[in-house]
């Protein structure tokens, strides 16, 4: 028999929310129902309101108590898009820390629940290290999820397969569009530095095979990565390659895309210097990086006293995380790690980061199981896109979606005359 | 028995696509099938490529072989979103007109069906009087198509239910997101000068009730319609009411809004004056209005010396149009009103514009029949938003939701913490 702490429990939610982030705290709450609340060892459970602000001391978000959800209420709020906690982009700092050890320390939290990125991790780390040196014994777990898919010690991250089932029909829907009336179509993907979502606009092909010239390629024809150098003439080159031999050409591109120095393009397209609590800049909810593009083919391919040719850019923002059809592995998946962590900390880990890792691939055979890393393997760290993935400079490769496609679920068949 | 010519038919699909645009094309060819070319009337059935540009003498897309599609194939195509014969934003003169009927003498078509909007209307209207001063007999039928739901004659347009769909699918998970991380969201939505499919944003709200607070509306707080003079004054007083009351504002606003003396508010703040074949501003394909509308938002509502407000920006774009999940009501009629052309064609009408009217309302009793219109009736013309839909300067009234609900389809059903 474990040697367990007896208190409360508590469940946040940070970072930009996902289709599925929702089935995670209802995997979290029902595991501890079942498990250390059932047993005795958790009295209450409770939820942050909008991450740790809700529980730090001296910041008044507040707690909620979600002791006595019914499995219909657990059900209801995780089908449900986005935080149903509410969410906060703070990353606390060692004051900020001390805050929320205070908060639960005035709650006796003994088991410490976050649902986040590798800022939550973080967040999680610093948190239980303050707590060992205070010696109030708690327990800290990290919950993943992120569109993103960069968190390291993962096969991918929950929030991520269902993204890739938005830009994948999407990209499949406007590939139609585009090939309908013809012209330049650029499409800006979320995912910061990592490119595994922008890559899943390629199962929009409906086939596995690549191809070297993008002109033989199904739309979309060309694929800009964060991790590949983006060279503006060699993008012009693409373009103009494509546009010329088939009228039309459909375009995929990071929203993090960064020239041969490592500089972020969309900042020098844009003039904005808008940074996050984080530091990062802003790169979402503005369409400045693709209408800056579509002005650079503009100038770029009009022919000497011709007429410039019809582009057009799309930046899907905020619908690529929210989406209300999530892909059924991801829900199942992202309902399995919060369930995980209940069941760790029920084991008597002392604190850990739940994973998912792949133990067998294809569509038909796909299965994954959850396991453990320590907080800090995950913390702060972020993950790229393999080079096993990356085909050329402006595609991805078969090895690419054999990973991605086991996890999007089924896709629309579509035929045109 | 009615006195019809002999000969063949060709369709089109004009202007910007939809989800269903590809239901009439089946509806058309397989009317034909069962009517016209059961009997004799009618040998071959072609598809023009590309619109007019496929049948205009001189102009090279060409023509496809539809006779034989079989049902399954039909199916197949019905279900894919987007032109399958490929579209065109041609918007043909006198002389081009000219040249549509010599392709169409060549041809020996007799029965000619368009699919698209009022241009395409008036493009039958002026082949049809050009055939009849040729004295050469072809009838001529349009198919009406457009999501700005703005043709004359018809309670709604096949297309608009679908992109309706999308757009309070996209303001429900985007609402949830705006209310997990606060601040001000902005959403432009298409429609150009007609407000319809901007008003489908008020169904995400999940309720028919409205309240002249927007503060206590349910998200989206805020819609801008075309119909209704936009003065930024009153924008930011709203916006701000909203945020300083809540902490977040979620605004729909319609691409083609326009200030108190009728100009366009987009060009102002884009600077850009790009137009298509028809003289029309370009309004979609960038994010310059959305963008521009947070930077006016920023620049008023940051308090002296303080922090601006996180303001945030998507333009819906093209995957309004091009979703691959149409509304259910709206793939049946757009299936039926390209039956009813080819039926009015074998009772032997002259030539017309086919109608939707709605026959019976509320979400379970919905009913609506296919009518005619003279051709003239439809064309040029646009149909805006009416007074009764309409809530004081930013909302849609009840009439509205009782005329929207039916044809979106079934909708989630969310909840929060």
């Amino acid at each position: 028999m474990v040697d367990l702490p007896t208190g409360n429990a508590v469940i946040g939610q940070s970072g930009g929310p996902t289709a599925v982030i929702n089935q995670s705290l209802a995997g979290v709450v029902e595991g501890l129902q079942a498990g250390l609340a059932a047993s005795g060892k958790v009295r209450q459970i409770f939820g942050m309101r909008h991450g740790v602000r809700g529980i730090a001391k001296g910041r008044t978000k507040g707690l909620v108590d979600l002791t006595s959800l019914t499995a219909e209420q657990l059900e209801a709020v995780a089908r449900t898009p986005s935080a149903a906690l509410g969410s906060t982009r703070d990353k606390p700092d060692d004051i900020y820390c001390a805050q929320i050890l205070e908060g639960c320390r005035d709650h006796d939290i003994r088991y410490f629940f976050y649902i986040g990125g590798n800022d939550s991790a973080d967040t999680c780390r610093i948190v239980s290290e303050k707590a060992a040196e205070a010696d109030y014994e708690m327990r800290c777990f990290h919950v993943p999820k992120t569109i993103d898919n960069d968190l390291r010690e993962n096969d991918h991250t929950p929030g991520f397969p269902s993204a890739a089932r938005f830009v994948t029909l999407a990209h499949m829907g406007d590939a139609l569009d585009n090939a309908s009336l013809g012209g330049i179509k650029i499409n800006i993907v979320m995912g910061r530095n990592a490119g595994f979502l922008t890559a899943s606009a390629a199962l929009a092909r409906g086939l596995r095979e690549t191809d070297l010239d993008p002109a033989s390629r199904p739309a979309p024809h060309l694929i800009y990565l964060p991790e590949v150098p983006f060279i503006m003439d060699e993008f012009l080159a693409d373009v103009d390659a494509v546009y010329t031999k088939l009228g039309r050409c459909q375009i995929a591109v990071s929203e993090g895309i960064r020239d041969g120095d490592g500089n972020e393009i969309g900042p020098q397209l844009m003039g904005t210097g808008e940074v996050d609590a984080h530091g990062n800049v802003q790169l979402s909810g503005s369409g400045a990086l693709g209408d800056g593009l579509a002005g650079v083919i503009k100038n770029g391919l009009t022919p000497e006293g011709g007429k410039p040719p019809r582009v057009r850019a799309d930046t899907f923002g905020y619908l690529q995380r929210c989406w209300t059809d999530p892909s059924a592995v991801d829900a199942a998946e992202a309902r399995g790690v919060g369930r995980h962590a209940a069941a760790l900390a029920a084991e008597g880990d002392a604190g850990a980061s739940i994973t998912i890792v792949r133990t067998s691939n294809a569509v038909d055979s796909y299965r994954s199981a959850f396991g453990r890393a320590e907080l800090s393997a995950v913390a702060r760290h972020a993950r790229h896109m393999p080079d096993a993935f990356v085909l050329g400079r402006n595609d991805v490769s078969a090895a690419f979606y054999d990973y991605c496609l086991p996890l999007v679920g089924d896709l629309p068949d579509f035929t045109r005359l």
